[in-house]
């Protein structure tokens, strides 16, 4: 069995990394959205032609954005939503209403202090995790059946 | 044809109310979630038995009301989504996303400071509004074929 | 809003008619299997001609009741599965199986002592009830968003 | 053509291995639940943190092993659901409910003394078998046309 | 609970009045194919123009015809397949695989001397009758519970 | 039997209303998208602000009309596309592709002379017309049995 | 672009063989049921058990076939159903309605007389053949754009 | 992640190349409906017998063509249609329809000219270009995250 893994939300710290590296040796193929701000803000534009206006600008990116984001949801067995410190981050939870009605299981990743505010994404969600490597201790078990320590 | 509309999101101003007075005489159908805040924190432990943590507490009431808000999303022909000016409102991102992956018609109004934050949300609208009173325009377009005076 | 709501299992005790009595008023429309235990048994053999080995008379009513009890499922908004105190009650969790494959709101009632044993039900389910009432009272809210109380 | 198969349900004897065994050489791809029986209770709370309440402590370990038990059943061509003689077995009765809604090939084994109360089981059913080794027959023959002996 | 049964098959006898008379008073909807032979060989010329090849002229109305087949079997809950003593009858073998395919619940009414060409129909219904007496008391009970006799 | 009909394509002359006439007393529902061109061109900006890019203005209104369109499309069992002589008319061509996906029963009505580009529309319809009174009379054998004449 | 080619029907001639061959090169993966006769009506009870009764032996053996067939069927891009000289051929039918419903690519080898009684079936075809050379045509050409001679 | 891209469209201009040549060293893998314009037109009668009447000629082509361009469409996860400046076209629009309901991700490529006339596929599509360089800088975005210089 192999799970596919689609790593969505907060693009500024190294959580993908940690997770990727805790799942060394895991039969997982992990997938992300461009995680490079800039080039995921001005991708439309970078290729598709310059908008004067900021909204049609922003829309051609994310657009484009969205050929990779979908395809890697749809293809995905597991969606881990990782929400951070900063930003409003209604894309991480616009990806998990996506994938929880595409049947997807999700994990969240989130602060203490968001708890209140993710109930509802958490009750689309198998697992709810405080730090990256949950997500990897969950992957190994269920894909080898051992648990941590 | 009878449009079936939800109208997902804020919950502290009466955009719902705008919206159904403006379209008044055309044949829609609105659902909505439950609107009244403590009531919808609370009914899980009113109705199923108290809880300690505040994790389960919040649990349990997002899970109850899951069975009105998947079945109103559901049924729609056309989600409206509504981003206000406070918290987080990640379950309107939520809603949106699960209602971009069943293929619904989405409309969002938001404030325009949140322009660039929503642009995922956006990129799965077919129309973005400033104000409740364009989504009555615009269902009344969509059932009658005619424009705003 | 109306919703549809098919009331599986248990079919020895009156919890069928606590709800709908309970939901009395409400825009709900309630289905469930046969519940006369005889007639569930025997209805195959009885249309269709009599075998003579028990495998066979078995099968035969129980492929024509699920012509009955699969369009209740496929039909539902929310499915309710009662757990008594007798028998091994597979058809219940089959039920409930055959309705979280089908993404229905699944509510389980149950009796404390099975709790263990059901936990792999419990985790389909967006509610867990130990009596009757509370069920009408979800449906109550879901419907009104009134509480109990 | 290959044949992937879940084996779902009893996990305190050797069948699944007989049946791997049996189905020795043939382009088949076997999946399964954790059948460590310990480690399947307490997956959630030893990965996500304890639980003082014996229903979360569950949830949150049904909820984990959701995740390798859907995929299995969803990427299954055929799913084995074997009723054992301990236990309620809710769990096998639950997968093959959601395996015969998603339209998967069912075969059952179980014992002479559950026949009738697994009739609504063996409805969904291909195949009903006393032992292990007749599912390695009928992968053969499926796979080969070749019949035993 | 109103049930929608699709009658295909045979168009010589008057199997069809029979069962919509055997069913009378239960809240049932029936639909079939035109019954009318000439009318539905000729369908598609008398409408679109004639065609010299006679593949061409039978395509045309076997297109024609299959508007209101499709939405006959979509529609329906039950498909009720009736193969009768003359011509070769491979509509309705198409149309009970059609059902299949689409799971729907589906009952077989043939002679005794077919069994043996009809095993692989008869392994995807949930009925098999020797007269259309016999689904109309399946449909009695699938509504009522209540049996014959 | 209810026929849900949706007519798209050619909005400069009468064909809707010759169908509609055609079709009188029948149990048939018509929809079809906003059929005044100015509107349909115009109804992004003028509920939803001017834009000084052509572009931007027309995608506005087109989106806005997809609301109508796919609902339409969505709801009908039979989506008739009409070619007329003038202009691309892509909009009809994607139309009968999007219908065609969905499984609808489609009818095509063109003039001779677009016989060719057509083919690839044609190998996804059910009939091909001359002129509309020939859609009402195949409405009228679906769900009657009579034919013309 | 490989193509899975599912060869459903008649099993007495070489027809199968004759494909496969003219397909020779092609990026091309064949399934089909099992062809030997007496192996396919006698693998349910030779498996699972004999039956006094013949429609439950022969319902045994189609059930255990439709685990392959169905499977063959459910992967394949292309069916093709090829219509003998004798026999009821209702399975043939049978696969053709299954697969139709499923939206694949159809395709008939039949006898010039059987041309009215399967106009049905070549309603949902997108090819009709005489011999089985042609289907191996059609492959060729579907797969590298080259016609014969 | 691997992109499965279908180029659907105009065949008379070298732009399928200039894509696979501009995505020279992606994981992309491309289909197109088989673009030598007298074979496509006449595979139909080559392997499946003249027809005297130009429709059917016609039909049989397509037919036959079909089994090579929803399989390519089916597969997809992007669906690239470019329109060019000969013929209607058609079939062009109708793949972008076709594509739109399966919810593929759409990339147009049009002259300036034609906006107004395709702002209904637009409004589909994720992406609008005037040249098929940007479709590979796309896909090289959508793969690596590089932006173009």
């Amino acid at each position: 069995m192999t799970l596919n893994v689609y790593l969505s939300g907060e693009i500024h710290t190294d959580w993908r990394a940690q997770i990727i590296e805790g799942a060394a040796g895991l039969d997982v193929s992990f997938n992300s959205p461009v995680t490079d701000h800039a080039a995921s803000d001005d991708c439309g534009v970078a290729i598709l032609g310059a908008e004067p206006n900021k909204y049609w600008h922003d829309h051609k990116g994310a657009m484009v954005n969205a050929i990779r984001t979908r395809k890697g949801i749809e293809d995905a067995d597991v969606v881990v939503v990782r929400f951070g410190e900063k930003y409003r981050q209604w894309n991480a939870a616009f990806d998990a209403g996506y994938a929880a009605a595409l049947g997807k299981s999700i994990i969240v990743i989130n602060l203490p202090e968001h708890q209140h505010a993710l109930k509802e994404v958490h009750a689309a969600a198998l697992a709810v995790c405080d730090r990256p490597g949950q997500v990897a201790e969950i992957l190994r078990y269920a894909l080898t059946g051992a648990l941590p320590g």
